[in-house]
This record gives structure tokens, C-alpha cells and sequence, in this order.
């Protein structure tokens, strides 16, 4: 039986990064950026004005000066200041050439000079002010060729408007992957429909894809398989069309887990089965090769839903990561302090719903009392799965321990 | 001019939580539940077996056993165990009646009896074993009526799993509010157009979609509105039809910054105009009453990205969290440990592009050198919002300062 890291070793040995494509820039949000962008121009692309006001030299500053000029944003100045005069300019306006600083509007006056053109009046103290105060020269943020986002970033609200500066409305990057959700077991029932005898609803299948989701894949919900060969493999048969396979139920011991011989008839290869993990122990994981470069991941979790959400963080998720290109695919544990003492009967390494809090004097967690991988209650108190290695011990409260963050 | 916190308290004098919708489970991730949600039944709803294995009382344990029936998951036992036997059940099936324990499958061993039945060979150590080993028993995790998903909880993908639980195929939750994004501005083009002298390219519209898009709301994209009065006044009327109308550019002194009159003209009451902040501080936040409870609320940001960025986190967000029902709509501050020392020549409170990393012994910031508020590079490289308070003063490696994540 692997050791999960072992086991994640394996899926990612098996998962590989997408070929990068072209995507629209807003439905790359959350996605990887597969090639390095860097500035198509200089940023500003010209010497702009910071502030609505008026562009002087700073020597000439000791008189009103007549206003030659008026330069809105998005226009540029016809005049230079080459003797005592001031453009009004407007903010993100490029500058007249000659422009030393630009005077907000709100310290100035204006008033009709004597031949009959407006002048403004400028306080005596611009004369002393630093040269380029409120402009900001081409350049100064951006040069052409700097490097803007780099490959294998995320996708984040600024690197998509910083990508938009540059002039990219399609961004290079690797797609989401499309993923089945397959839940399996005769017990099952859909969601809205009332459990008879000894059956439970199939809330598995909204939680994987909201799983999904928030990991920016694409969720394929696939409803219920019954424990039938003929029905089973012909779900499966569907589910293997896309990047992955996720199913829930019939991986363990039971009769009727008939998951892992339908998968091996549909020709999907098996890498494990069962890892030392709790909960999670009966899960599966195989692959088939459709074709060259093209291959369906397949997981076979255990149905309990602590179970399905556990193994999706552990397993699924890191192979996501992969797919999409993520530098780091492997989940990053934390290390925090335990708020109250804890104690273990552990058989198998164990991830606990658990809550992480991030205090200022560094990161604090609470196991979350649980009755086992069917309990999904307990998750909705949790944010994250404490590591409790195997074997029997008590943890005092401060002890540190490791903590993965969902 | 409004300090930050007086802004935000303004803002959130006039946002209001949203009537409560019912909506589809899957389409409710990251919204917010609006009310309690109790358990229909008790979970589990039935004694159920944890494993794979055989159902037996414990004081039969001492010899084989004949297997008197075999329950699948989905199925109900039909015999119950009042004398010695043993009945074969399947992970998550229903017990039968009077079962104390089940055995593990690969504990066992069966074999066909004198009389030609199904015998099962139990290890004797099974007969010490505690009660309830391997069983859950009916309402152990939670019982009919007990408190699953309180309201005001943020639906992640384990309270979606817990409600499924529940039977709720569509929970009562507040809506995505529709934003509106209007860029404005003679100077934008639009992204994929070669800028021409003096302009630059509506970066902001992608960045603001991708922003509501991470806090749930649903972007409405306006394209770029013009600096003449009727055009922008068009534009405004179709924004206004939204729950919240976000502008970037045209709220500063410029004789085109037409914003606030258009808006004033479309019947947009002003609540402030500037506020105490940098980036940002030519902010406009006004409001229009549709009707009787429905009102659009309308943010003016500075058209620097740099500038739209901090706004729409400090002014923007905490009104989609009070309309979504989110119960601290206040963005929160973490306090944090400078990683280098720091200069400020701060004429206003500023909100600086910094980098927050949680490390294992406290929160450390770095800030992010930037040119200003069009230095949307800087925010590539940040992750959240360092405040600076007002003054010129050197901070050292190690000071202590609010930092606002993204």
C-alpha cells in the first residue's frame, strides 16, 4: 500500500501540462500564463501629466503666464514652450515638449490678460519646485521589451490588466481541464429525491465539481451509475472523453465495487489501488492512453464524502495543477500551532477537518471533532486538514503540526 | 475630504443586502446562504456498516459462522441476527438488527458447512472487540433537526456537499449583483487596437471584470465611453440599469471630466466626491433609487489602473459583500512585519503594492517600488495593499504595518 506521497508522486508522474493555447483574456482569469509577455511599447508610451493643470517651465514661474494651449487626454499638444507661456493639460495628457512641471489647476487663477488672451497666475513658489514634479516621463513605469508577466504566473484581476496593456485581448496559456464527475452505487439517489431504505442522496456529485470549479477546471457531471456492468461501463465510456475521470464509490472490498474491473475492461491502466491514508484507503487511480498526447487520468474515490473531498485535495487536485501548467503542483502544508490538545488512534496517517486561522504571531489550528469519512458536517466548521502521522499519541495544545490549506 | 473609513462607512449606509433568491446548488458557489438550514433526517440514516465484511454479535465469534444473507449497499437487510450467524454487508449498507460489530472481508475466510451452506471463519479476537466496531450508528454525525448550514455561511464546496445532503437541489441564497464597467476617457482604445499619439488602452475594463468576477458578481462590460456629454449620458442610462455602475476616469478637475455632471444630470445623488487616499483620492460614490427597494449604486475611480485597482478593494468590494449578505463587509486588515525598511513622503494615507506572505511565525509584507498610480506592473509582483499612514517617515525592518490581501 503507497504512502500518499508516494501515491502523489505517482499521479503526477502521469499528469502533464497542457500544449498552451490562445484564450481570451477574462476566461483566462485564474489560468497559468504558458509564455513570458513583455511591454509592445514604453509605459507611459509618452511624458504625461500626473494631475489636471498647467505645464510650465519652472524659471518662468514668477509671472502670470498667457495660455497657449489646452491639451485634453487623448490629444496631443501642437505648441512647445519654448519662451514663458503655459499649455493646460489635462490628466494622462501628453506633455508639450519644454514641460519642466505642471501646476494643479486647484493653485492657480486665470484671468484675461491685456491683449485680450487668457493668462493664469501661478503661485512664486513653483519657481522652486523639483523639475518634473507631477509628470510622469515615458517610460518611467514599463520600457519596450521589459518583461510584464512572466510564464507561469497566475492569471490574477492586475496581470490580465497589465496583459491588456499590452495589447494582448488573447493570452497564451494552458485551457482548463474538462473533468467527469461519475458517482457510483445502487444506494444512491439524486439530490432531489426523497432517500427510500437504506439509500442516501448523491451530494458527491455537486460537491467534486464545486471542488472542481474553484480549482478553474470544467466540471462534466455525469449522475448516478448503478452497481450494473453493462450500465457502469457504458458511464465510464463517457466519463474517459474528457482530461479526467473522477468517480466516487466502488473501490473497496464490496461485491459489488465493480469499478476497478470496469475500468481495466475499458482498457484504463492501473497505477494504485489504496493508499495509507485516512480516510481515503480504498482510493484508486489508473490512466488510459487514447492517443499520442492524449491520455483520460482516472480517480476512483471512495464514496463517503469526507473521503471524496479528502482524496480530491490529496490526489486530484495536485494533478490539476500539473495539467495547467502550475510550477509547484504538490499541495503546500503549513505548519501551525494546535489550539487545544489532541489525541489519535491512528492505524493510518490521517488528514481531520480542521480549521486554520492566521494569527499574527503566526498560523493556529483546530481539529474539528469528526465520527469519520461520512461525516461531512464537520467540514463545513473546517477550512483546511490537519496531518496527524500514524500511531497513538496526544498532542498538547501548542504543539506544531502540519496543516493543508483547502 | 473624507478620510478612508468615513468613505467606507458611506458606502455601506446606502448598499443592502439583496432579498434572498432561491438558487440552483451548483450556481450558488461563493454566494452566501440566507438562512438556516437543518437536517431532513438523521445522517446516517440508518446503523450502517463502515467497511466491507460481515455483521455478527460478538459472543458468536468463537467458531464459523453461516452467512444467512448478503445486503448490498442500497439494499435492506431482510433477516435479523438473533441467534448465531453471520450477514455479509457491504461498506454503507444498512445493519441488520441486533448486529454489534462487523468484520473486515480480509479478516475472514468462507467456506461451504456440513450442511452445504456458506460458513465464515471469524479470527477469535473479534469476540473482545468493542461494541459498534466498524458501525455507524443511525444520527451519529447529525441528527434529524440539528443546525447543518447556518445562514450567513459563505457556500464553499462542502456546504454545497452538506445541503445536497439535505435534499436541497436549490438553497435560498443572495444573488450575484450585476456591475456594470464603463471606462471613459477620448484618450482609450480599445485593447486590441494600436494606441495612436497620446493614447492608451482600456486596461482597466478587463481588470475590473476579472476583480468582480473574483468576488462574485457578475461584470457587465460597457465598452469606452467618450468625453462628450450625450454619448456618456447613453452609456450612464444603460449602466444605470445594473445594481452597481463602476466608472474608471473622467472624476478628476479636467474641464472633460464630465463623470460627475452626467451623473448628476441621469439623476445620481452624490454621496462624496474625493477622499483622503492614494491612490484614488479623486473618488466619486453616488446613488440612484429606481424605485422603491432598488437602487444602483455608483463608484467614479480614478482611470489609473493603479488607482481602479485600490479603489475597487477598498471602496467597491465591501459594497458587494453587504449586498451579497456577507456579515463583515469591511475589508479586514492584517497586521504585518516589514520585510525591509521603508520610506514614506506620504501627503495622504497610502495604499501601497506590497507582497504578504504567511510564515510560520507571523505574517512579513514587502512593499513593491512604483512610479505611481499608473504603474500597474508594480501590482503584478503585490498581492495585497500596504497602508502607509500620512507623513513622511522611515519605517525599519521588522515594524509592524496594516496590510489589506486582494
Amino acid at each position: 500500500m503507497m504512502e500518499v506521497s508516494e501515491a502523489v508522486a505517482a499521479v503526477l508522474r502521469e499528469a502533464s501540462a497542457f500544449e498552451p493555447h490562445a484564450i481570451s483574456l477574462l476566461d483566462a482569469l485564474g489560468l497559468v500564463l504558458a509564455e513570458d509577455v513583455r511591454a509592445d511599447a514604453d509605459s507611459p508610451p509618452f511624458d504625461k501629466s500626473l494631475v489636471d493643470g498647467f505645464a510650465v517651465r519652472l524659471a518662468d514661474c514668477v509671472a502670470s503666464l498667457p495660455v497657449i494651449e489646452t491639451v485634453a487626454a487623448g490629444q496631443v499638444p501642437t505648441r512647445s514652450l519654448d519662451r514663458p507661456a503655459a499649455i493646460q493639460i489635462m490628466t494622462g495628457a501628453p506633455l508639450p515638449v519644454g514641460a519642466e512641471a505642471v501646476v494643479p489647476v486647484e493653485l492657480t487663477s486665470e484671468q484675461i490678460g491685456a491683449s485680450g488672451g487668457v493668462h493664469v497666475s501661478i503661485p512664486i513658489k513653483v519657481a522652486s519646485w523639483k523639475l518634473d514634479t507631477n509628470i510622469l516621463r515615458r517610460g518611467a513605469s514599463t520600457k519596450l521589451g521589459d518583461l510584464v508577466v512572466a510564464a507561469g504566473s497566475e492569471l490574477r484581476p492586475q496581470e490580465l490588466g497589465a496583459l491588456a496593456e499590452c495589447g494582448l485581448a488573447r493570452v497564451t496559456a494552458r485551457r482548463r481541464p474538462r473533468v467527469a464527475v461519475l458517482a457510483t452505487g445502487d444506494e444512491l439517489v439524486p439530490v432531489e429525491q426523497a432517500p427510500g431504505p437504506g439509500q442516501i442522496r448523491n451530494s458527491n456529485e455537486t460537491m467534486l465539481c464545486a471542488q472542481l470549479l474553484r480549482a478553474c477546471a470544467e466540471p462534466v457531471p455525469l449522475g448516478i451509475a448503478r452497481d450494473e456492468r453493462a450500465h457502469l461501463r457504458e458511464r465510464i465510456d463517457i466519463g474517459l472523453q474528457s482530461d479526467v475521470l473522477v468517480l466516487s464509490g466502488g473501490v473497496s472490498m464490496g461485491e459489488k465495487d465493480l469499478v476497478p474491473s470496469e475500468l481495466a475492461a475499458a482498457g484504463v491502466r492501473q497505477v494504485f489501488h489504496k493508499a495509507n491514508v485516512k480516510p481515503g484507503k480504498p482510493i484508486w487511480f489508473g490512466v488510459l492512453d487514447r492517443r499520442p498526447n492524449s491520455r483520460t487520468l482516472v480517480f476512483g474515490l471512495p464514496g463517503n464524502p469526507v473521503s471524496s473531498l479528502v482524496c480530491f485535495e490529496l490526489f486530484v487536485r495536485p494533478a490539476l495543477r500539473r495539467m495547467m501548467g502550475v510550477s509547484s503542483a504538490e499541495s503546500v502544508a503549513v505548519k501551525a500551532r494546535l489550539t487545544a490538545p489532541h489525541t489519535t488512534k491512528g492505524e493510518r496517517p490521517t488528514y481531520q477537518p480542521a480549521r486554520l486561522e492566521w494569527q499574527s504571531d503566526g498560523p493556529i489550528v483546530t481539529a474539528i471533532p469528526w465520527v469519520g469519512s461520512s461525516d461531512l458536517r464537520a467540514t463545513v466548521a473546517a477550512n483546511s486538514m490537519a496531518l496527524f502521522p500514524v500511531g497513538d499519541q496526544t498532542y498538547e495544545a501548542g504543539s506544531v503540526i502540519e496543516v493543508i490549506a483547502w
